[in-house]
This record gives C-alpha cells, sequence and structure tokens, in this order.
C-alpha cells in the first residue's frame, strides 16, 4: 500500500491560497516528499503528516519553484527531532544546488546524503520503495519518477497444512529458503504461488510528453502530473516552455495504460483548473484536477483509491 | 512621509496563518522590504503593494526564517517587470548568504547589490529614506535600522513677498542657493525657518535590548520590535536565546523614547500573543500587538497614526 497527497498545486511561484506544487508519498511509515518550492512546510504542516519521518526528497529539477522551500524545510525537519539520515535525491546539478541552499542550513542534527540520479537509474527507496527515474524534456534536466512496492507472492496456505509444513515453518518458505522438517526438506516452490503485481506511483512534472517517460510510467495505478495549461490553445506555450496542457498530460497517462490521472501544477493565470477538465477527459477518463489535500491510496488488491477529505476543502486551495 | 505594513509576525518557521516576521516600508512610491523569510513574498501579494519598485531589502541577520525568501523573492520581482538594480543590506556574511541562495536565482533581469552594513555604518536609501544601523546582540550577527526621512526647513512665504523676492526665484532659495534680482542679492537665511524634525521608523529584531540599539533609535515614530516571548515568566528564554520578552521591549521603547510600539516576530508556542499585551503597556503604554497586514504612516505633522484596516483581518493571521 501506499498513500500519497498532494500538497499544493501552483507552478512557478507561490499565491495565496495556491502552494507550488509538490507531494507527498508514505509508506510503511515513511515519508517522501516530492518536491519542494517556497512553503512547502507549511502546507506540509496544514496536512498533519508529521516532520520527523522524512526519510527521502526527491526533486524533479531544480527550478526555484520546485526546490527554494528545501533549507526551511531541513530545519523543521531538524527540530521535529529527527536524527536519521535524510535523502535528497535529484538530477545533476543537485548537488551543487543543494549545497548553496544549505549556507543557511549548516549544522543540522541529521545527516544530510545527496545523490544524483540519472535516466534508468533504479534505487531502493525508503519504505519498501522501489524508485526508478527517466529523464523529461525542460528547459534544464529533469525527471519522472516511478515509485514501485512489490508485493510477495501469494502463499498457498491450505496446500502448506496438507503437505505438514509446521507452521513456524512457513516464513522461512516466504523468505524463499528451505526447511527441514523430520527429515523432509520443503522447498518454497511446493507452496508459493504466482508473483504478484504490487502497486506503483508516477509522478512527472515539468516536462513534455516523451517516449522515455511513457516507458517509465507504464502501468502505474496513478500518475501525478502536470498539466500547466488548461485550455488547447495554450499548446504552443507548452511546447515553447516545455510544460504539457491537460490534453497532452491526459494522451500521455491513456498511452502509458495508468490507473488514475492527478493534473497539478497549474499555471498562475488558470484561476478554476476544473473548468478545464473536459479537455483531459476527452482522451483518458480516469482524472481528477489536483487540489490542495487530495489524498489517494494504492490498494494491493483494488488499486488506486481516492480518499475523501475529513476537512472542507480550505478557501481557495486548489 | 513613511507607510508602514507588517508582513508576518512568526518566528522560527512559517506557519499556517502566520506568516514569518517582516515587515514593508513605502516612502516615495519605493519600497524596502525588512527581512524576507519563507513564504514573505506570499505575504506581500496578499497585500498588494506591488513588487516592482522594491528598491531594497534590509536583513536583520542571516538566520533561516529571516532570508529563505529571498531566491523566490528575486525571481518574483522579476516576474514584475524589475530592470533596477536591487540593493541587498545586511550585517557581515550577507554577500556568502545571498551568493549561496542565489544558486537557484542566477539569471535576473535586474542587478542585485549586495553591501555588508557594521555599526554606525549610515547610508541614503531609497525614497529619501536615511538608513543608519547599530549592531544588536544575537547568537549571530545582527543589525537594528533606523529609517529617517528628513524634511525641508519652513519656507516663509510672507516674508519672501515682503521682501520683493519674484515666485519663480523661491525653489532656488528652497534649494540654499543665492539669487540675485534686479542687483538685489537675496540669501536663504532670510526666508528660510529653523530646521523641521522629520519622522524616524526604528527595527530591531533577534536581539536582547542594549544601549546601542536605545541610541539608534532615539525618538523614532514608530519601533517594530521583536516580543519572542509575551509572559515575564520566559525572561531566561529570552536571555538565553538572545531574544526579548514584550515587557523587555517596551523597556526599550520607553528608554528610547519612541512614539509607538509595534510588537513581532512571536514564538509559535504563543498563540494569542494579543493576551500578553499588559506586560507590554505596565512599562509603556503605546502598544500595539502585530498582526499580518498591520498599516501605519508616520506623518510630518502628526508623527504615528495606525491605518484602519480595508480588509477583515484573515483567519488565523496575527
Amino acid at each position: 500500500m501506499i498513500d500519497v497527497m498532494l500538497l499544493g498545486t501552483g507552478a512557478m511561484t507561490p499565491l495565496p491560497g495556491r502552494w507550488l506544487s509538490s507531494a507527498l508519498v508514505r509508506s510503511e511509515g515513511s515519508l517522501v516528499l516530492l518536491d519542494c518550492g517556497e512553503g512547502t512546510q507549511v502546507a506540509m504542516r496544514e496536512r498533519g503528516w508529521g516532520f520527523r519521518r522524512l526519510d527521502a526528497l526527491c526533486l524533479s529539477h531544480l527550478h526555484a519553484d520546485h526546490v527554494a522551500g528545501v533549507p526551511g524545510l531541513l530545519h523543521t525537519v531538524a527540530n521535529a527531532g529527527r536524527t536519521s539520515p535524510l535523502h535528497i535525491y535529484g538530477p545533476a546539478g543537485t548537488v551543487d544546488v543543494i549545497e548553496g541552499l544549505r549556507t543557511i542550513a549548516r549544522d543540522l542534527p541529521y545527516e544530510v546524503r545527496v545523490r544524483e540520479l540519472a535516466s534508468g537509474d533504479e534505487i531502493d527507496g525508503p519504505g519498501e520503495l522501489r524508485i526508478r527515474v527517466a529523464a523529461g524534456e525542460h528547459r534544464v534536466p529533469v525527471l519522472g519518477y516511478r515509485f514501485g512496492r512489490s508485493r510477495a507472492p501469494k502463499f498457498d496456505a491450505d496446500r502448506a497444512r496438507e503437505m505438514g509444513v509446521p507452521v513456524k515453518a512457513w516464513s522461512v518458505l516466504q523468505r524463499g529458503e528451505d526447511v527441514e522438517v523430520a527429515g523432509r526438506v520443503f522447498e518454497p516452490s511446493m507452496v508459493i504461488g504466482e508473483q504478484r503485481s504490487g502497486v506503483a506511483l508516477g509522478f512527472a512534472t515539468d516536462t513534455r510528453p516523451t517516449d522515455t517517460l511513457r516507458e517509465l510510467i507504464s502501468g502505474v495505478d496513478l500518475l501525478i502530473a502536470e498539466g500547466t495549461y488548461g485550455v488547447d490553445d495554450d499548446g504552443d506555450k507548452a511546447i515553447t516552455h516545455r510544460h504539457m496542457t491537460f490534453r497532452e498530460s491526459a494522451q500521455l497517462a491513456a498511452k502509458a495504460g495508468v490507473g488514475h490521472l492527478w493534473l497539478t501544477h497549474f499555471s498562475a493565470s488558470m484561476l478554476n483548473p476544473v473548468d478545464w477538465r473536459g479537455n483531459a477527459t476527452d482522451v483518458f477518463p480516469h482524472v481528477t484536477i489536483g487540489r490542495a489535500g487530495l489524498e489517494g491510496r494504492l490498494n494491493f488488491d483494488t488499486g488506486y483509491e481516492e480518499i475523501q477529505m475529513k476537512e472542507e476543502c480550505r478557501g481557495l486551495s486548489h
């Protein structure tokens, strides 16, 4: 299971009532933050998932509206009592940018480990998440992310009982090891069923739609993608500034066969992004227009599910 | 005349409903921002004084909660169309910190001129403001600021008419130059009255009360000062962390003979700073507990005046 929440949906500059685009992922209690513009820590505080368990920050790219909140966040995580290392991942250049920003966040009670990733890299993240990245296409290096959680193959308990495998030996077989009981050897293949698919989340912002990204996010349960422009007529702007329209983002989602699409990273000139939802659903039906506090859950059995908000949507936040 | 507005009142970390402590000064159309923590640009946008005319940023010190908003602000000022230089003043170390933060704000359509000031320095700022600084006492170098506007001496029009000075020559005399009319020389002293006092604003945050600061802010019409702790019992904390209680700040105001005091920079643990106003007014009567959007005007003739808010105070903002 992976929980995910949008913290903000804005592009370029934080606005009253619209935090900059970022998202928070929770898996096995670990938190992973996706992008951190100015004010993201305030949005995090509003949402109440805490700061101390923030194990990783994944940066799409190094434009200020996606990273300027890093030094403040590092202080706030420190004040929350964190002492174990915090990992920061991002594209080429991340080490220098974090070093520059840490001019005002030098002394922290935990280590900050920065690692630059290249297209195709795959690493073990916190919370049993497998993180894979691929290059997008923007004015600067940008990465799309895929966060996957695999699932153990089904264990056939009935069959194990039939074969007389003692219950205390089940976990050994589940780990993939042989067990010898009273001179008889049991192998995992006897009781372990077929591989089961896990769940996966995709994140693609500040990019044109590309084949590389499509492959990266292929079949994810939920894709969080930018839709900087709602109106189809802004297609030229999207090309010039290396962004996507709602329609382009939805086309990417459709081609990649994702389960559901959240649109975010809205141009400041777009006051009511929901007005243009039809431009996305024209080509892909399962679209939610992002808003701060939008929550989803990726279930092993049932896939994507939207969590109903516990509180009324705040004033202008969308 | 000087206009001034509080943008936020928080210490250490930006909170939902409480922006970090900072203030905006307006004089002759020029804007000067005092401190710029994370989110200050959002507070500025909420208040509507604009960004393009931001001529100077004065930093009290270099802790993240007073400077982390700089890179985002620089971009927003650029987007507002500024092309003329923006000055940044601050204590020793400012050049390095701004250089570090500009890792994500390199290419701007205007020049950023950073100047480190030392205690006692006095410079000409924008908007006919004379800026003087003095060292405070904090865990890192900190500066208090005094912003003064002088006023031209009174011109005695009746006397000028009596003496037969042609009206077109008045402005020359007002500039302090002699004028010869029909062989007769008029000197400024003949028609220029006594020097008139101008107006002045003081700003002292993240500091203990010191004699040096008291001298700096002596007689200002309005002092914006930190009151990190409302409760007198937090006096020990104030000493340890090099801050002031409401009472200490009010004592400083009283000793310096200021006209009015705004308290700001409230500890996050103080939910309703106004509850502790009495600890300040015990020693100095003219105290306003700061809130985002609090506006004042320093008039040449009448001194400090609080501007009534045009809109209802926003939710939790104080």
